[in-house]
């Protein structure tokens, strides 16, 4: 492909479920000429309680459809995934650009936070590669983590009751560990999707970092540099593509709820019988 | 294989997780001469969030492998997969006894609640399915259900921090729905974990129906019916078979749980490919 022709691909998303769309949104609005096409894994949903081999497998098969579709970039919008299978993912990539939610967040913290000390929050899978606390050592920040391992499901599930995400909230922060940090990570892109009931848990003014921000920009600055960034001068919604590994009416809500307007949700076979 | 030998042959259970492990424990303890075969399908856990056609995919599967592996009856531990699914396991089951967990609920209901008023909780794919409400009505038995979807991941959660489950069961009875009903159906084999969480937001003496007990009395029944009762005089734990198809710590801490001791589980591919 002509790198003429290779700008005007679309940007390959994937999760397990809509807290991936947390990011696309920020993407749509941040670079609004680029085209996504966005795979929710929700038949192996949630990532978050899965094994790293398990997660290895999902991401590789996934990013190498994204990669044969023509995608010009892949963005793991997935903690789970980034923490643990981020090599599969360039693997599969075969020298696409691959970007990844935990490089760009630690970038980000080590440089607004030095020498503070930072909270943090992520699925079981994400805290357990330990993947942020290391980085982020080794950049003089400490990290305090806990597995919030219900509280992705308890979004995804939160659309429809706002009770039960906040009570989920609250249980996990009731002991006020938090509290005398920094700042707090939402390390999993289906948090901000409760960023008030987070907040209300904090003292006043606490910073929450999290991923849509500071992943957009990264994503915006990675296109740039390569000269992928779309010159299209049409900007209609209709050019992004979602996919669901398994088609279920929550995902549609969530992705309504989150994108503004209700998706055409195409279910694509898992796995592939190629 | 003869009838003499199909009797010590394993009962194949199968769940999503770790809530077919209450009907185990509870088939282990009524039945202690039986060998199970368990799997718990924890590469696609939760099933109460999955399709009805990927529910009849995985069940299919689960189901094959059982009969394959010689199993002498299966048992669909699981009300989303019962109530979803169950065609596909008759039909992957070529003509052994298949019990659900549905049909034994209903007709224990039907006699012992008589024209009354049941309250049901269950996964979004066991509600929807409206299975419970359609053959309880059709016997007189007026059904109010509701889905708590998140309840199971909660209580895989929930031996590790009893504060979650304990706030989700609160936030899903907290407008007291229940309460002017005559007893409580537990459509999730998961819930029994948390009978006292529920059971305190409930009043005081209402009754709750839960599987294990009922479910574990049919299988005693259809197996004697069949002269399938094992005659072996050997009751060791070690003739059990415990297999996922994701190895997580979660599922071993909470098989230990529920079980009273740790068991030896065992990784099988998922899907096989055979």
């Amino acid at each position: 492909m002509r790198d003429g022709m290779r700008a005007e691909a679309p940007i390959g998303m994937f999760d397990s479920g809509i807290g991936g769309l947390t990011v696309a949104k920020a993407l749509m609005e941040r670079l609004p000429r680029e085209s996504l096409h966005y795979v929710g894994d929700t038949a192996h949903m949630p990532y978050g309680d899965k094994s790293p081999e398990r997660l290895r497998e999902y991401a590789y098969g996934i990013a190498e459809r994204l990669r044969r579709e023509g995608c010009k970039a892949l963005v793991v919008a997935c903690n789970s995934a980034s923490s643990n299978a981020l090599e599969a993912v360039v693997e599969a990539a075969e020298g696409l650009p691959v970007i990844d939610v935990v490089h760009p967040m630690v970038a980000w913290a080590a440089t607004h936070h030095a020498g503070g000390r930072l909270a943090l929050i992520g699925t079981r899978a994400t805290v357990q590669s330990d993947i942020y606390a290391r980085l982020l050592r080794a950049r003089g920040v400490e990290v305090t983590s806990l597995a919030t391992p219900l509280l992705a499901s308890a979004i995804e599930e939160g659309f429809h009751n706002g009770t039960i995400s906040h009570a989920v909230v609250e249980a996990y922060f009731a002991d006020g560990w938090a509290h005398d940090k920094d700042a707090l990570v939402l390390a999993c892109t289906h948090y901000p999707l409760v960023l008030e009931d987070i907040r209300a848990q904090l003292p006043p003014g606490m910073a929450i970092l999290d991923a849509p921000t500071v992943v957009s920009a990264y994503v915006e600055e990675v296109l740039r540099t390569r000269g992928l960034l779309s010159t299209a001068t049409d900007t209609a919604i209709s050019r992004h593509r979602f996919e669901v590994t398994d088609w279920t009416q929550s995902f549609a809500d969530g992705a309504a709820h989150i994108l503004g307007h209700p998706v055409e949700l195409l279910e694509v076979p898992w796995p592939e019988t190629t």
